[in-house]
């Protein structure tokens, strides 16, 4: 009953640099020889590029692996074993980053420095649409979801049709920046995290198999401060992992924060773009309007070397994309699925039996597990110390819930109570105001009715 | 096996007008006749005055209940079946009152008006004492829970010391007085209501059997904005369970918010006084300066009650405590229990089972039980609505947890972090200063090296 050639669908795959690495990614995996990827995008433009990237990335390696493209959701969706998920939404002319941009202003309009995630509205409504098309056209495909949010979309897409979902991600690997920083050889260190997606605590460090916990206190009781200075003028958004925030939240909640934790974790190390700079370095970290623009910068950049990678008859496309399996743990993973290749993986999956203690089996946790031929089997993990645990779990919880709970049950009151929530709200009429404007902008058109 | 002559402890007998209530409750409880009381109090003067009372009421009454008083907590305890803690924690020369007054004074410094629930840290921190030598001199002893914060108290003794805990609360009652708002026979309602102590809501209404919530719609529709006008200039704290306020909570959440619940739901109706009158009328409700005074001076006057039953010798005590069985759950739960009269009380009591879904065992939660001779048994709750779940009850459990965890573990970053997710904190610094002055206060020694 094996089936080693699968059929991928790629949805969003104008997201050039994932789609990039994924198309990459396969034509390194022997194991997927034989298997059809749908690129599937509504900027034409944009799916012309890949495509091109993509067949010239196959001849270049003799991967015998097809591609097609297409801007019909549902024709990608027909037949697919796997189903990838990495759409940036677009409102009317704007392009994805865009119109998070215009999110983003009208929520400082109301007091809300740098956002109040609105723009994960239109994200978690469009996934929810993918959900029910997956459910009704491919049942029994997996959905691997990579676009943000990763913790919240997935709960509401588990929760809303059943489907078989995992949310991935790379943050988990920021332990190896860590070791590097300290100065450890990345070879010899394993570490495990769990948590929520970008809310991950580092429970086991270990470096030649010894707990490597006491070499990070070392290094931050007797180097932390001048790395630290040395850093602070770098206008560089890359150094969340060890950042003065990330020790900062080690020593209030007793575990390291792991990846994009750091950055999220903690509203008060983001009140303003002084205190990103005081707690990220001169940056802000990335998600001031200094690190963000870096990183907008950075995209458009590869997107240049993507075009070039594409375009250009003169260049190899695998001199630009390295022919070996990058971090993302995708493709690694649909092998181990169709080749029955055990093999741990870091995973967003529901906490079905409880993997993390203390909350519902509903909710996608992010934890290790076991993927093999019969599917993905979730590891136990040990409870989080109850500073992690009520400190920090649950007030993400508290968020997450309300925002799933108003998108599954289209419930105003539930949007309303998650942004009273926010830290920066400090009346109910200010949360009201922002909800109206938002929903009133010319590019809400869809979801203006959708909140009973 | 059954024996009917018990031993009740009463810690905080000088609590008088709760233990006044608990005496006459005994001395008009045949059941539970050749039962002995010990009452305990540190206050000497009120101890005094309560064992007078409650000598008094026994010798009117016939009743076969003997009482004896005790400075001495660990002599109370001995050979108790039941302990009853009704404490409020006093500290140097202040009264327990004026003790929580102070504590909300050095939290107002710091920009919390009416406080940010300091004062809990005293009275849990005793609770945690009590149930420790419970857990030592009378392990099978049932404690029953009445002293405020019972959902954090009760919830922390469970967890420190694994012995026998029931909080109760007459707050459930509210449906009553909704009932009778609205003009409907009290006796012919029903009603059940469901949550955490002081934050519960009412899932099911019922006027002779029948769905009782559209009357009270149509009475929102029709008659509360003329009862608010007319309530409005009355200045009595007591008007909450109809108040402006419990009626957006109910047009936000869903289901209406019993007993006090709608005092405490709803930062936003609470950030200073012209708010809190907005939403409760002109005294501000029970929480505000001018409702709090109220309900001081009330003390006061039944204190005069109580204190002109125990010492005037021509005054019949029962003719000032109306010998019949009053609102309190406790004596009758007490007879329920030793004599296997089963019936069903709203108590507070572990979330074993999973008695409201989405919540761990081992947090303490109101709900309906049925009490036999062969003890209690949680009555299993279909799910909340997500509004109520996700809106409400999360953030609640977030506080609580916290709150619960810095007491058990000794954590002053749980402490913090507690404080942290008030909605008046504006950052670390200003809740770290108020802790600073409020564990330097005079009155704070013994708890002043409690959190590591």
């Amino acid at each position: 009953m094996r089936k080693t050639a699968v059929r991928i669908a790629v949805i969003g795959a104008g997201s050039a640099e994932f789609s990039a690495g994924i198309v990459r990614d396969l034509c390194v995996c022997k194991g997927l020889y034989g298997s059809h990827v749908v690129l599937m995008d509504i900027d034409e433009k944009r799916l012309d590029m890949i495509m091109l990237l993509a067949d010239k990335i196959a001849r270049e390696l003799s991967a015998s692996i097809t591609f097609s493209k297409t801007t019909d959701r549902r024709e990608a969706l027909r037949g697919a074993d796997f189903v990838l998920n990495a759409v940036q939404i677009k409102a009317g002319d704007l392009e994805g980053h865009e119109w998070v941009e215009l999110q983003r202003a009208i929520a400082e309009k109301h007091g809300y420095y740098r956002g109040a995630k609105l723009h994960y509205i239109s994200q978690t409504h469009f996934m929810l649409e993918l959900a029910q098309d997956i459910k009704k056209i491919c049942p029994n495909a997996w959905l691997l979801q990579s676009g943000n949010p990763v913790f919240e979309g997935c709960t509401l897409m588990y929760r809303a049709t059943g489907i078989k979902v995992i949310g991935l991600c790379h943050g988990h690997y920021g332990y190896r920046e860590i070791a590097e920083i300290i100065g450890l050889d990345v070879d010899e260190i394993t570490a495990r995290s769990v948590g929520f997606n970008h809310w991950i605590w580092m429970t086991d460090f270990r470096h030649a198999g010894k707990d490597a916990y006491p070499l990070l206190d070392q290094w931050i009781e007797d180097k932390a401060e001048d790395y630290w200075e040395n850093k602070s003028n770098e206008r560089t958004y890359s150094d969340i992992q060890l950042s003065r925030a990330a020790v900062d939240q080690y020593k209030l909640f007793g575990l390291m924060p792991i990846g994009d934790a750091p950055r999220q974790v903690g509203w008060w190390y983001h009140t303003n773009l002084a205190a990103k700079q005081k707690w990220f370095g001169e940056s802000g970290g990335f998600d001031s309007e200094i690190g963000w623009q870096q990183y907008l910068d950075d995209l458009e950049l590869q997107l240049g070397k993507i075009d070039n990678a594409a375009y250009n008859s003169d260049v190899r496309a695998t001199d630009i994309f390295e022919p070996q399996q990058g971090d993302e743990q995708i493709v690694p993973l649909i092998n181990s699925m169709v080749n029955d290749i055990p093999e741990v993986f870091q995973v967003n999956i529901p906490n079905t039996g409880h993997l993390i203690e203390g909350f519902p089996e509903d909710l996608v946790v992010e934890v290790e597990a076991l993927v093999t031929g019969a599917g993905i089997n979730g590891i136990k993990m040990p409870p989080l110390p109850a500073t992690v645990f009520a400190g920090a779990m649950i007030p993400r919880w508290r968020e997450a819930e309300q925002f799933v709970g108003c998108m599954q049950y289209q419930s105003y009151n539930l949007l309303l109570q998650f942004v009273m929530g926010d830290p920066r709200t400090r009346s109910k009429e200010q949360a009201e105001r922002m909800i109206a404007e938002w929903l009133d902008n010319p590019n809400n058109t869809r979801l203006r009715n959708y909140f009973k």
